[in-house]
């Protein structure tokens, strides 16, 4: 079970016949230090998230939970949550897409302008 | 679940009887950051994909349903789909191969020859 | 299963239905050579970990089994344990918080200061 | 479900009663690119892979089918082929052992011995 | 399916019922080229392993099996042998712990005092 960012989208006319209907969607890991992971995984997404969103990604029984269908099925990995907010033990927040994260400003760094402060 | 590109097939002669009559591919994780990753991951393919096809790859359960078959198999990765499209947030279109992707012009990028614009 | 540090907490609010009421928590997996890594993963908590403390992770069905849950769930990662102590055989002692650990003086070590040995 | 070559043996007297009988093979797995992985795993051999060989290693409900026995078993992970060759799309042809292996010449070099072509 | 060293004890007072009683080790994946893995596992070990030895740690089911639980039970890893030894391609031996460890004398390098050959 881990966070990552909705980055794309995918299409595939030739699949397993279970696949049909269901969204597919690419998701870039979420790492805490800021460095895009260059790894994706692919997931089922039931709740219809958009590109930049960050969402819970879950696997194998839980996925299929999560689309609601039995065990015959040709995936394994669902969005089962979009993020509203993530609370980082170094104060930062993470937003539901990157452009509301927050990063507190560090006590002991100095102003380059103090009229701004 | 992963996306992957077929980068070649496998012959073993010597093997569980359960993988007779199985197509087996070596395929190559992709990257969103265009790096070649040097692992590789093998899968059956009940779909026919190509060399150089961009593939979504399954595991375990989703794998013995996709090759239509009951629990005792001795493999536990099946190709699911074969991909038409990828369209990422960076403006990237990924194809089915290589050759297809697509690339945008960077807006900020300096033409080296303004009259091919 | 595997030893992280409690970095963070979770909202929200558009998710599987199965997920509503518990309580997600981020979790940096433990190094044994102090560098922080940059994945994270996200696990329910039933034991009432707090920000900055050393839990035991698990994943599948011993996560279901600690949140009381049946098969259809739409998580797959909880927390098993609280950690009191680590002890490793470099002579370290991992506390239940980083405040908490404690590094041996190496024998090998020249003192700066004799008076305080 | 992925290609490794043998790279050695496991011997071990106190185990899990379930594990007597078993051979226990020392896997490094196969890297397109040549480097060596300094991972290893360690997979029951129910086909007799000789030190050298290249083998396809599965888990989980795979393993315990490639060896023929139920669900209460300690081990999980099981060599389910010996490797005939792997053809590349980069051209390479990958041998039962490395010393089969071929790497075609590229017709980019330049010889620096026309008189050897 | 994997070979480690044990390199720590741990302690936990608050943790879910199932798991009192059993004893949880620190362990180290072992690496073929000799670097120390910054990675560790947990697992519930019920053959007495100390300090420094190696082991084989198993997964899931197959660790559901060796602790001779079945399967509400809030851990997936444990102990399923110790390693008497390995032996591995490039001639070393690997022992019970590696003060037993045996790296053979490379016939290419060149003796520093041939009196000692």
């Amino acid at each position: 079970m881990l966070i990552g960012t909705v980055i794309g989208n995918v299409w595939a006319t030739k699949k397993d016949p279970t696949l049909s209907g269901l969204r597919f969607l690419v998701i870039r890991p979420f790492t805490t230090n800021g460095d895009e992971s260059a790894e994706s995984i692919v997931a089922v997404d039931p709740l219809g998230a958009g590109i930049g969103e960050r969402v819970l990604v879950v696997f194998g029984r839980a996925a299929r939970h999560c689309i609601g269908r039995s065990h015959d099925i040709g995936f394994q990995t669902a969005v089962s949550a979009i993020i509203d907010r993530l609370e980082l033990d170094d104060g930062r927040v993470i937003g539901p897409t990157k452009a509301e994260d927050h990063t507190p400003e560090r006590p002991d760094s100095i102003p380059s302008d103090p009229a701004n402060q």
